[in-house]
């Protein structure tokens, strides 16, 4: 039992409060090798938006689009209330992918026990779950060296935070974009080196005059113009991570990209990056990322919302940049 | 001496006659370490086109765009008429870059001599020279594999007419595409399993329903609706190499991109290729390709034209979709 939000349409553009209905959600009676969590934190991420449409024709992608009428799924954490399942007992805390309600029904297959570490539970949803992961991992495809130049868009979103400190910890000098000069601010005590305003002129002239020499790395959050402008000033043999198109999930418009000859000229590699590829290296990543928050050269910003009600709209605002970091929703 | 094709204006979207102008260039005296070569075959490339428009703000390209008033630039081969430049007597046959003109001043720096294979000489400009090595080495970055699925775009140029015959030789499935139902039989006549025609409808559809399971490999000569197409039907880790946007060069037009978004759910790659990245292994590329050739498995397919009035003109053709195969001019 339990609410959960589920898709009540296909957004049209932008999303709105309708296009979501929190409604009661019936969860069967536990069988063997089930547990029942309560869960409480819950995740947005910009990813979630894209699942919302209707699957494309030709498309094969490895991630369907949402159901109608049924809960949305995400990341979460929760304590086991109930299990029938070997191994969890009531008060464990665990992770899952069954978002969007306070309680769900997992199995050991899908979900896993948090390690006691004392970091806030919550981290595994953000710096030490996908969010974590896709900033390690995308970076890691890139092949970045120290001393290179990275430009790194969506820099005050949560992945896009996280990568900034990474790079600066590998010694790369760090060029970042965000929205308004309060994140700029954030993004600067990040450590990034130079911080673009994409809401104070055209992101291409601001990335030129930042970048005279070119840019060695890029890492995408963004799309769009964004995209377009690390393609203009890639230096040859650049690498590129893309992991996600925000500029284009809500507005439905395709990406026009003027500068797509010099993937050619300058010979850019793009690699598209989805964490769930190194699964078998979380743990790794997990420890590696554990031992730097521990020593303080890492840190989850975040923003904080509050209560069921709260979900669509903190979704919302990573698309309207009202948040700074990775959004987590407490349950 | 001799005449030379120089550019007499910036290009305002697609080419026209008065772009060019044909007149004398003097070449200097022969100095220590120079030869002097008589063209008899000069190239035409898509490229060509791109490096007429003046320098981008923020690019940082290799290929600096072509100086207005100077002669143009481009593969050719031709026969040493004077040589001051030890090992190059008259009567060698050299391949070089400083195209279209009659003569070109050279050193052993900036041309090799061609060897005596019994190929005509003007393979050197085409499959055994940088169309070739292009398609050659733009193939073997995309990591083909037996069995997989291609698609091949600009099939009945240069370059893709090769990669359609090195991709069958690999043992791949082969979608190729082209436009008007002549050149969709020749492609077929080189192999290729299925032939798009793009000019009968939009390219999307027919891969969508060509490539029911999707592609792995995509060999990039367009850009533009085929890139896109190409990034709608991706396999999870497809790879793509991009080589030109043909679409683009003239147009002046952004590329616009509905599908980028599956790059990241599918994790493609994308990888721009430049020929040139390879010339250390040009020789094995050349002794390679020369035994396929020889055994009859390889053909280089081309249009001649005849005299050096016609180079502006064959260029023009390579948009207009007027050749099929390598366009070299005998000068």
């Amino acid at each position: 039992m339990g609410l959960a939000w589920h898709l009540a349409s296909r957004p049209q553009g932008p999303l709105k409060a309708s296009d979501f209905e929190l409604k009661e959600h019936k969860t069967p009676p536990l069988t063997d090798g089930t547990l029942l969590v309560r869960n409480h934190w819950l995740s947005v991420d910009p990813h979630m938006r894209s699942r919302m449409d209707a699957a494309q024709p030709y498309i094969k992608s490895t991630y369907p689009p949402y159901e109608l009428d049924v809960p949305l799924e995400g990341a979460g954490v929760g304590q086991v209330i109930e299990s029938r399942a070997e191994g969890f007992a009531p008060g464990d805390w665990v992770g899952h992918y069954a978002g969007w309600r306070e309680e769900s029904l997992l199995t050991p297959m899908t979900c896993w026990k948090l390690p006691s570490d004392g970091l806030p539970e919550r981290s595994y949803i953000g710096l030490l779950g996908h969010t974590g992961a896709t900033a390690y991992f995308g970076l890691r495809a890139a092949e970045p060296k120290a001393g290179e130049v990275i430009f790194v868009s969506g820099a005050g979103g949560a992945v896009g935070s996280t990568v900034v400190q990474l790079a600066k910890l590998k010694g790369m000098k760090v060029i970042a974009s965000t929205g308004g000069p309060k994140k700029v601010e954030l993004v600067r005590a990040l450590g990034a080196d130079i911080v673009l305003d994409y809401k104070a002129g055209p992101i291409l002239d601001q990335l030129g005059a930042a970048a005279p020499d070119g840019i060695d790395v890029y890492y995408d959050n963004v799309g769009g113009d964004h995209l377009d402008a690390a393609m203009a000033v890639g230096r040859v043999h650049a690498r590129f991570s893309t992991l996600g198109t925000i500029e284009n999930y809500n507005s439905g418009k395709p990406a026009e990209l003027k500068y797509l000859l010099n993937v050619v000229a300058q010979r850019i590699r793009i690699q598209g990056v989805v964490a769930t590829d190194y699964i078998p290296e979380f743990p790794a990543f997990r420890q590696e990322l554990t031992g730097l928050i521990k020593a303080g050269k890492l840190k989850l910003e975040e923003t904080i919302r509050e209560g069921m009600d709260a979900m669509p709209t903190a979704l919302m605002e990573l698309f309207t940049g009202g948040s700074f970091g990775k959004m987590v929703v407490r349950v």
